[in-house]
């Protein structure tokens, strides 16, 4: 079942070692059907080079295993949230990779330097709370989830405009309308945070861009009036 | 029609990728026909790997498309300006590079730190200020164009001795006789960014380099008495 | 003898270079057969692109050469000193890997930021003290071993609960049940001591992480109450 | 004539891209014959992609082109003024490699750190002074060597000891028995450079590595006690 769309998840997955985001295991990417309900995502804790379109795993939203015979990613709990809360978005990625962690670790939101991170990401790519200690011992995946979106509720950011979030002490999550674009927001997430580093170990005092290059630069390439590409 | 300067240009823009100045599509190379005032583009937002030289696109200076199925780059404008505005250039690349982007994001010129610099780049590579909310929502690709001469006219830069600029909060334009050798730009200027960030880091008051330092290695490589290569 | 062992302790230090750990022959890894009491360790100084399988060198835990033509590595005390006192262990590595380094050259122990670190060591990854000249001079080797074990007994910590130490203005030494996962727990080392200097250098006050996050995420991995894999 | 001479300066000019050293043509090896006082050396600007064994120029050490059809490396009166004052050395590199020119810029020596470090240079790299601008305009790349050796001579370094330095906003020149090692020997200086820098990031307030192990692990590695490697 689902056949092409575990082999778009099982490619997306590939993807993210050849962009060189993951080392080993430590990365996992899903993408949903939104007729029926079911999503796929890579088995947990096998590795990449290992990996075939077969092995991805059908879910439910309700955790259930539909098909594969592996367990599912162990984070599938924070891709179950987040695509219940969030009709629009088809495709999940979660990480480790180095400079997106570095800001997780650090506990800081992303600000939004230049027109690099405008082409994608429509203000700072936020950084949670960390979970309680209750949080995390009464369903830590599913919480993040929740901390996730509690994040883009209570600053009002539109996880269209904003398809990414840092979990604090942990890593980056991305989204898309799908597996593929979800993996192109990690690739920029990951470019996007070591400017901003190098960016403010160069200028101590910087100050965000303006908000006309931020708007220019998101709508030249999002939305109705976007011109960017064929 | 200018399948010569198409090849060239469809080369110099291949160059990027290999040299791991670009992600994606952020970056575009042309290369001008001086005596038809033509000039060729890479297509905008057309992958790296599926472009061939027939793909480019012939413009002329009033920014028409005189031949080629897709639409040109995004920062057709910018180009333009720079062709109208100094005629000894013939080929221009913009690319979203991660350390040229980290000191447009400070808002920092690059300062002349010591011989790879001035190797090529006669004084600081400088920063322009940014295009008023007026200016983005007049043209903006038109006007990035045109702050950059501002910056180079105000300062009382040649930019033939000094053959980039970096756009705040945005990232590098670099130019040449031809595509090709504004590409070699790119890549110097790339190797000078990272450098200069880490001499600051190693020494936080470091001074540039002395006049004579730059004079000699500038001239050692450029002009009627320079003695390298053959 | 043990030709099953020194391929897997081959495939070890090979690994070392194809990850990016070691330069020239600045590496060596060690694995052991707890019935014989037997080790297997590469030779001193060999490049790695002459090893085979067959050059290993078979020592006893007396530092007496079983088999093999070479020497055995400089590092082969160090390892004796790791076997004798950790009788759960099953191979050691130790590397010149930049980023480990520097946080050795530091003096410093890795702070655990984040659940990168907290995946694999469960606490701060600690930094010995200097031996004094007097113990450099009478067995360097044997007590660097001496006092990477003094580290964790003062310190109270588990060393299969952190499988890596930093031996100050030296490297790291890691270690695992084989020499496979010693080269595991390295690579994770170095991603995670590049991890915590950005994370340092992107908020100079960043706190460590929560207990509560450390403790999940290494149970979730490790122990009787493990979930991630298969 | 010195045909093997010639390809052993060939194969260290061409391990220097291959270690990630230079970029385009910034960079060059030579080697000397001691019996002869030929020494052979990289022609000046020509791609590494081109080069071949016979393109290597052969010199006297009064400066005359002996053989070869191309103009030497532009740096040539710095190598002869290290071979004429430095009898012990048979081979010579300079580069723009990334961190030992930031350290250049900098205008710092490189502290002994640790053992990475000991392993080779038995102190501190030196950074040389800048030439006057007399020095430049009377003969620039003679009085480069000359204020080179005028740095070991006043802070009474030992060159065999120390087989680098760093040029004051330029970048580093290192030596050896002959080319191979003398690469070798860059390869080292730029991970050291590196090493140093991000130690400083970790800790601002380091101190060098004690002297005992520095002599521990320089003597090692050299002179009649050295007891690593086979």
């Amino acid at each position: 079942m689902l056949e092409q769309l575990k082999k778009q998840v099982y490619d997306a997955n590939m993807e993210l070692p050849t962009r060189g985001l993951v080392t080993y295991t430590w990365g996992n990417v899903s993408g949903i059907d939104r007729e029926s309900r079911y999503f796929v995502i890579k088995p947990s804790g096998v590795e990449y080079g290992e990996l075939t379109p077969d092995d991805m795993v059908v879910m439910d939203l309700d955790g259930n295993r539909i098909e594969g015979k592996y367990k599912p990613s162990s984070d599938t709990a924070t891709h179950i949230e987040l695509y219940k809360a969030y009709a629009d978005i088809g495709g999940i990625v979660h990480t480790h990779s180095q400079e997106a962690v570095a800001w997780a670790q650090a506990g800081r939101d992303i600000p939004l330097y230049g027109t690099t991170h405008a082409d994608y990401f429509f203000g700072p790519i936020p950084c949670t709370r960390n979970l309680t200690p209750e949080e995390i011992d009464e369903a830590y995946e599913k919480n993040t989830g929740k901390v996730i979106i509690e994040t883009f509720t209570e600053r009002d950011i539109d996880p269209i405009y904003t398809p990414g979030v840092l979990c604090k002490n942990h890593g980056p999550f991305t989204w898309g309308k799908d597996a593929a674009q979800a993996v192109y927001n990690s690739v920029v997430l990951e470019e996007v945070a070591r400017m901003a580093r190098n960016t403010e170990l160069i200028n101590p005092d910087v100050k965000p861009a303006p908000n006309s290059i931020r708007d220019k630069h998101f709508f030249r390439k999002h939305g109705i009036n976007a011109y960017y590409g064929q």
